[in-house]
C-alpha cells in the first residue's frame, strides 16, 4: 500500500517566494487527504500534481495561513463540476466560525460539504485499514494535530513451513493466513500460529500543525514512521518560539527523539530564515537519532515504507 | 513622472501554474495602487519586487478570484508591523459583505483601514496630479472599473521665443510658465500666450475588471494610453463570454480601437487557454489599430509613456 506526502506549503505565517503557507497533501492508496490549507494552496496542488480528488481536507487550527486557500480551492473544484463531497475536519469549537468564513468568501459550494468538530482522541476519519486520529496540541489558538494510524498487518506467511507440515498450496494457505486453523487430508490440524508470525505494526504519519512541544504529541508520535513538526524557529529564537506558542527545530528534534520517530520532517519554516535552513537541521540532527531530519522543501515527496521493509 | 504598471495575476476564475488570479500593481510616482487581489497575490508582489507600500486597493467586484489574496495581504502587513492606513474601495453596496469576509477569514489589522463604497463616476482617489474614478461595468455582480486619469500638463516653454522677447533668464521663466504675465526691465509686458504652448493632455490608463464590453467603458476608455480589458474567452466562446458576463479578446479589442486607446492589455485569461494565447492575440491584433494589443504574462511590467512622446 503506496503511502506518499507531498509537501504543498512549507513556510510560516508570512510566504515567501520560496515557501508557501502551510499546506500537507497525503496520498495512501486511493486517497487524497489535505491537512491545512494556506493561501496559494490549490495552486501548488497544480504545479505539484496531487490533483483536486481531495475527501477530507484536515485543519490544525483556523490561523489564516493554514486556511485561506480553503475558499478558492472550493470556488476550483465547483468550477470544474465537483459531485463529491468534502469532509473538512477541524478543531472541536470551530466549525461555525469555519463555515461562516467559507461562506462570506466562497458562498456554498454546489457539492455537499461536511464541517465535522475534532477533539483529542477522536477518530476524525476511520477506514479499513487506517484512522485518522485527532490529538490536542498547544497553540494559541483551538488546535489539534493529526495522526494518520494505520492498522497491524497479519504476520508473514512462512510458506516453506506450511508445505513441510504438509499444505497443499492453495485455498489453505489464505485460510491460515487469514487466522483459521485447517484440516489436512489425514486429519491433522494446523494452527495459523504455526505457520503466520506476529502480526506486523502498520505505519504511522504525525502532523502537528502548529504547536509547542507537548507530551500528548510526543505518546502519538511514539514510533511514528514520519513526523511532521512545527519548527518555525531555530535556538537563535527560543524565547520568541515560547511568547508565540511555536517550537525550535531543536525542540521538535528532542521530542522526535524521545518518542522514537523514525524521520523528522521540520516545517512552518519562519521567513527569517528563508536565506537557509541549514542551521535549523544541524540543530535538529544534534539532537535527534532517527534516521533523518530534513526541512523539506516546497514540492519535496516523501515516500513512507512499512517500518520492517529496509 | 514615471507610470508603471505591474501585471500580478493575468488568469481567469480558476489560476493555472502559469496564471494567478486577477491582481493588477500600479505604480505613479510614490503612490503605488493594487487593482484586485486574488488569491496568492501577496506572494506575486513578493515575487515581482512591487513592495507592500500599498495606500490604496481598488476592487472591481467580490468575486473569490478577485479578492481572496486581501485577508492574506492584511495579515501580512499586520505581520510587517504596518502603521499606514489602508483604503479599499470596492463597488457601491459591496462595504459591508466586503467587511464580513475579511473580518472573518482575517480578524481586524492594527493598522488603520478604511472601505469606501464606488458609483459610476464617483472619483474614488484625488491627488494633486491625477485622480482614480470609478465607472460602471457589465458584469454578474455590482461592479466599477478604474481609470486613472492624470490632469493636463502645462504647455511647452518656448525658452528660445522668450529670449527673443528679452525676458532675462531666471524666475521670470518659471512665472510665464505658470500662466502669470511678467513686465521687462522696459516696460514691455509678456503674455504667457507668447511664450506657453497648449496645455498637454496627461496619460489615462483604464482597467474594467470582468465586464461585458459596454459603451459607458469606451466612453471612460477615450484615447487611453493603456486598456487593461477582461478578455477571458476567444471567439470561439462568444456565447459562453455573453452568458457569463465576460468579453471575447475581439470585444475588447473592437471597443479599444472605437475608444482609439494606445495599448490594449488583454487580462483574465481563461484556464482553457493555457497551452498558447497566441489565438487571442491573433484576434485582437486584426480588430485594434493601435500600437498594441499583448496578453501579459504574470509579472510583465509595462511603463505608460506621456502620449507626445515618442
Amino acid at each position: 500500500m503506496s503511502l506518499r506526502v507531498t509537501f504543498l506549503g512549507t513556510g510560516g505565517a508570512v510566504p515567501t517566494t520560496q515557501r508557501n503557507t502551510s499546506s500537507v497533501f497525503c496520498r495512501r492508496e486511493g486517497d487524497r487527504l489535505l491537512f491545512d490549507c494556506g493561501e496559494g494552496t490549490q495552486r501548488q496542488m497544480m504545479r505539484f500534481g496531487t490533483g483536486f480528488g481531495v475527501s477530507h481536507v484536515f485543519l490544525t487550527h483556523l490561523h489564516g495561513d493554514h486556511t485561506l486557500g480553503l475558499p478558492g480551492l472550493l470556488q476550483t473544484m465547483d468550477f470544474n463540476d465537483r459531485e463529491a463531497a468534502l469532509s473538512i475536519h477541524t478543531p472541536k469549537g470551530t466549525a461555525g466560525d469555519l463555515r461562516a468564513m467559507l461562506e462570506a468568501a466562497a458562498g456554498r459550494p454546489s457539492f455537499p460539504l461536511s464541517i465535522r468538530g475534532v477533539g483529542d482522541g477522536d477518530v476524525a476519519l476511520e477506514r479499513p485499514a487506517y484512522e485518522i486520529r485527532g490529538f490536542g496540541t498547544d497553540h494559541d489558538a483551538r488546535s489539534v494535530g493529526y495522526a494518520l494510524i494505520e492498522d497491524e498487518r497479519k504476520g508473514r506467511f512462512d510458506r516453506e513451513r506450511a508445505e513441510e507440515l504438509g499444505v497443499p498450496v492453495g485455498p489453505k494457505f489464505q485460510r491460515l493466513h487469514a487466522g483459521e486453523a485447517v484440516e489436512l487430508e489425514d486429519g491433522t490440524v494446523v494452527e495459523p500460529e504455526q505457520v503466520v508470525g506476529d502480526p506486523r505494526p502498520g505505519r504511522r504519519v504525525v502532523y502537528t500543525g502548529d504547536t509547542r512541544p507537548t507530551d500528548r504529541t510526543a505518546e502519538m508520535a511514539a514510533g511514528a514512521d514520519l513526523l511532521i513538526h512545527d519548527a518555525t524557529f531555530g535556538s537563535d529564537n527560543a524565547g520568541r518560539a515560547g511568547r508565540t506558542a511555536h517550537s525550535t527545530a531543536g525542540e521538535a528534534a528532542e521530542l522526535a527523539d524521545r518518542a522514537d520517530a523514525r524521520r523528522l520532517a521540520l516545517v512552518h519554516v519562519s521567513s527569517r530564515y528563508a536565506g537557509s535552513v541549514a542551521p535549523l537541521e544541524r540543530e535538529a540532527r544534534e539532537r535527534f537519532d532517527g534516521e533523518r531530519a530534513f526541512v523539506p522543501d516546497d514540492g519535496d515527496v516523501v515516500s513512507v515504507p512499512y517500518p520492517d521493509v529496509k
